[in-house]
């Protein structure tokens, strides 16, 4: 291809390509299965809630009409829930705009951030894209290592906490992150992304107070997990109003998706989509970590709604043999992890039939020598 | 407020808010009238399409499922229309991310871009919001003036064109724009708006050719407007190949909502609502610049779905007795015109109401000595 005169920002070539987990449409295409099971990008199981899609549809007649810019019909419920100022609350085109517009808002070039190592990829895409400085603080086994991060705080901007973390599924409780917000000057941004918030079982961490005590944090949460809504891409953050009044200026008038709004709304108040789905989540885990573990292997402890599981195998050719059989997994190379694989909770039936297919591709993949 | 210790980006300041027409809620609330007439955002009158509006109930159940990152059910039909490969083709939430996307890529500290006054806010917005250097062309009576670009070119790493313009509604034909582009050097990047390209009536700009002759040239458009799904966040850009591979790197994953997607591709293929959509937009031209003449003005002709007219009278105030009376149109005073309104084409009744409305309105409020 020739060049092109347009020279592109230097942040372009810093950028890593995302890598998404596999369609179910491009796993159909490729291995030409009809009966395609996908465990790999930590979606519901269970679907939307029923008050969800009709509310999605009833907002259909009114596409026509811009959307509210803030996302004005779920602020009044989403500040009840937080007993927390609607000033206080941004609504973004998934958690993913949020930590984008929170680097463009707080971060830049010559501000550095501290990121873990192995977690989700778009806390250091933010804060390239902007041209801040990415700084990687070393995991403590399969766990954000806090007292690493208090190490290196000195001069440091923003630091981003995945927790429960993608893709390990490990979490610190309250007091851990209690103590941590403690010793974080109040000039450091800290940025807690609660994405599986609703799933922990252990010690949860209690983020109304923690943003109460401390107004240098962001608490951000999705509905693309527990309320089954990935497709339509709304997630919210949480801070002092001084935040999300600098958030709202670099925020483009319409980021959220009309029919999205009525879907997140009409998915707060279904608390009996939520319950089952957790239900769903705990007896998807204990079914899931037994038949790992009958297959000797040792799945990470988690609390999301994924399991996490070193396999001591080469995991893309562990995942590529799994979509032979038509089911769509995640190899974790792209988090570090090339030997480990990240398989998101399901029905009963879909773990049994992900469980049984994992026997054989792995009977067929000897473990290599480490 | 006390002021906080975290230093937002020296962005932040630079940063207008942004203004937007008064939505049928707020003004109900505000003035307590239930029959509101809402011509203030160039949305189509006619509502979305009956196929968009199937399509997106359709993709409800679907959405626990995350959306394909580069709205891969849109590509082809977006391809095959612009006889454009699809690599050369980026689909984002709205033009308005679509114009972020570019200065992300393509723009930063240091680049200096050229926008035209009184035109559409976001290209100055996203080009602040990455730290570019913005600067201002004078108009050219109510026209974008092409020249005046010309003459300041030397240096400019991007230009954006309204075309036709929001909210004066002018145009500049096919030879205007191809001799602008043959004059712009190749390293300069032009991005030219076409939300309003499909009504124009008087020598279209034939984009394709001028994509196929200029690597430089990206063009945008959107679903907002003639498909009549604001709502749905849905626009897409078209350059080469190269272009696109740069804005792909600081592209969220998944940017476009899902049932989104399915709506766009519904409306693609919904030629009847498009061409029903025309027809009402051009006769409501007509009934539009021909009651404002009535009422002794000065409306300027119009390529786009809303007609601009000088007042002689704080809009604000004027904007402010229509919505008193129930009716909702635009102040332009956030373009740079406190004494003009826009309005958008309505239904034939629409319009009449507004015409009605109007004149008793500017009877009460006498014009200004200039």
């Amino acid at each position: 291809m020739a060049s092109s005169p347009i020279v592109p920002s230097p942040v372009v070539e810093t950028l890593p390509v995302y890598v998404a987990g596999r369609s179910i449409e491009s796993v159909r295409a490729e291995f030409g299965i009809q009966d395609i099971l996908k465990l790999a990008s930590n979606e519901n199981p269970l679907g939307p809630g029923k008050a969800a899609i009709r509310a999605l549809a009833d907002a259909a007649r009114s596409m026509a009409v811009y959307p509210d810019g803030l996302a004005a019909p779920l602020l009044p419920e989403l500040s009840r829930m937080w007993d927390w100022p609607a000033e206080g609350i941004l609504v973004g085109n998934g958690s993913d705009e949020i930590f984008v517009l929170l680097a463009q808002a707080f971060l830049g070039p010559g501000r550095r951030v501290l990121v873990s190592e192995h977690t989700f990829s778009e806390y250091g895409f933010a804060s390239k894209v902007v041209g801040a400085q990415v700084e990687i603080v070393p995991m403590s086994g399969y766990h954000y290592d806090l007292a690493g991060f208090l190490e290196r705080i000195e001069g440091i901007s923003a630091v981003f906490l995945c927790n429960p973390n993608n893709p390990t599924g490990t979490h610190h409780g309250h007091e851990a992150l209690a103590s941590f917000l403690r010793q974080v000057p109040a000039s450091t941004l800290v940025v807690l992304d609660q994405a599986y918030a609703e799933y922990v079982e252990t010690d949860p961490v209690q983020a109304r107070e923690l943003l109460a005590a401390h107004p240098n944090l962001v608490v951000t949460r999705t509905f693309s997990k527990i309320h089954g809504l990935a497709a339509a891409r709304v997630g919210y953050m949480v801070a002092s109003t001084e935040i999300v009044a600098s958030v709202r200026r670099v925020k483009a008038p319409f980021n959220v998706n009309g029919p999205a709004q009525a879907a997140a709304l009409a998915a707060l108040s279904d608390r009996g989509h939520v319950l089952k789905s957790l239900e769903t989540n705990r007896k998807g885990k204990i079914q899931l970590m037994r038949g790992l573990r009958d297959l000797g292997l040792k799945p990470v402890p988690t609390e999301g709604n994924f399991v996490f599981c070193p396999i001591g195998r080469d995991a893309a050719a562990v995942m590529k043999a799994m979509m032979q059989r038509g089911v769509i997994l995640r190899a974790t190379g792209s988090f570090g992890f090339p030997q480990a694989i990240r398989i998101t909770v399901g029905k009963p039936s879909q773990n049994r039939r992900l469980l049984q297919e994992l026997r054989t591709v792995l009977e067929s993949i000897p473990p290599e020598s480490t």
